[in-house]
């Protein structure tokens, strides 16, 4: 198989660097093909702007949508850009390797998404609208994994933790942005008090982590419910019959 | 008193810039006082690396957070960071408007906070580790808002929608990023089928949007749980008479 990591950190004894260094090293001797987007590495450019839209649609109003549509569609996009899509429909699964920074994405990774997943691609799959999306689309068929070292204890990310839960918290990535384009996402892999492990607790996290990287291909992904279903009969708002009465983000996952 | 409107969309038709430039004129014609941070206008750098740190601590190995607090602590952050930190210091109130893109903030957006949410300002407060957050910290005092235009329509987003509710898909922002350095969290203000708007749908938005603005100072804000109140006995978790039983997002605002 053909794994694409994505990684958002710059320094190369961070134990992001080091979980995106693991999981390639498993997965090489597991005999799969490999790809790295270091992103910092790659000085990949983070905003999202004009220069994604080298030959414009519209020169005088940029919507990002149209423009988005238009480039790829056409063949016109940055090459930066049709290059990291390249990768990503050349890949088997995607691994994003990151530390949570405001309970989300740093920017450089989110620019990674708001770059490449382009309209026709990640979102307005075949010209359909929202037809497909949420277990069908242009990345179906493709696993998703993320790795996410983070800086506070497990207690304040548990299921009444202050924080909120992790699950919940990444919830616009795992559900929103890897589930809504096709992808099979895995429960996430959290590397908690980031700063403050000493040896043993890198070696107790690296076993772990080469544990879930070495059942990639065959761990049973979260349980997302598909837009096209049935659960979602107007593809708008979750049947009645299902998680009854409750309106949380996790009714989107069966039962 | 003093807003700070933070804006990040480069199309000046855009639905974004109205909203911002809507709330420029509502409060000036308050008699307030109004900065801006028109953050593509700015070439905003998003990527948060090494460049924001000219006078490192340790030259050999990148820590965000040790460089951070060093860099803020001993006044030699870069030059853009300190500007954004005294226009915030500035402000009684914050005003983030941006375009919902996948379920989060545009990374330039995000890279704003990611580099300004300095360590001793917006956590590790006072060099107390997380003694002061969530109510307290560096930005107490100070209230925010959001408005976010989304290409979705409004069911999508509902209690039950299937992207998710707003209110918990923006927790990350609102609890996360902004309540938790102190800042007092109005509800979010969403623009809905944002590329489908006729001039009606714009009027009436406008009109939304321009009393949400003219209230900023006297709307109740959202009843987030601060950590020192009492409901998180040990800072880490919700004490299980709050809520029992609930293990949703939803149980860190007060009944």
């Amino acid at each position: 198989m053909n794994v694409l990591i994505v990684h958002a950190h710059p320094e190369p004894s961070s134990l992001t660097s080091h979980l995106a260094r693991t999981a390639q090293q498993v997965l090489l001797a597991q005999g799969h093909e490999v790809q790295t987007s270091d992103l910092y590495a790659m000085g990949w450019k983070a905003v999202f702007d004009a220069q994604d839209f080298p030959d414009r649609l519209d020169a005088s109003r940029l919507s990002f949508i149209a423009e988005s549509e238009h480039a790829y569609a056409n063949g016109c996009q940055s090459d930066d850009v049709a290059g990291e899509q390249r990768k990503l429909q050349a890949a088997d699964a995607l691994i994003l390797a990151f530390p949570m920074w405001w309970f989300g994405m740093p920017a450089i990774l989110k620019g990674w998404i708001d770059r490449v997943w382009a309209f026709g691609l990640a979102y307005g799959y075949r010209g359909a609208g929202n037809a497909y999306r949420y277990g069908e689309g242009g990345f179906a068929g493709k696993r998703a994994l993320l790795a996410v070292s983070i800086g506070g204890p497990a207690a304040d990310y548990g299921p009444r933790g202050i924080n909120g839960s992790l699950d919940q918290l990444l919830f616009p990535i795992t559900h929103g942005t890897l589930f809504y384009p096709g992808m099979q996402v895995l429960a996430p892999f959290a590397l908690h008090d980031s700063g403050r492990q000493d040896a043993a607790g890198v070696a107790a996290a690296t076993s772990a982590w080469t544990t879930r990287v070495a059942h990639l291909f065959d761990e049973a992904p979260l349980r997302f419910r598909p837009q096209n279903g049935g659960d979602y009969p107007d593809r708008h708002t979750l049947a009645e019959q299902h998680a009854p009465g409750r309106r949380d983000l996790s009714i989107h996952l069966a039962d």
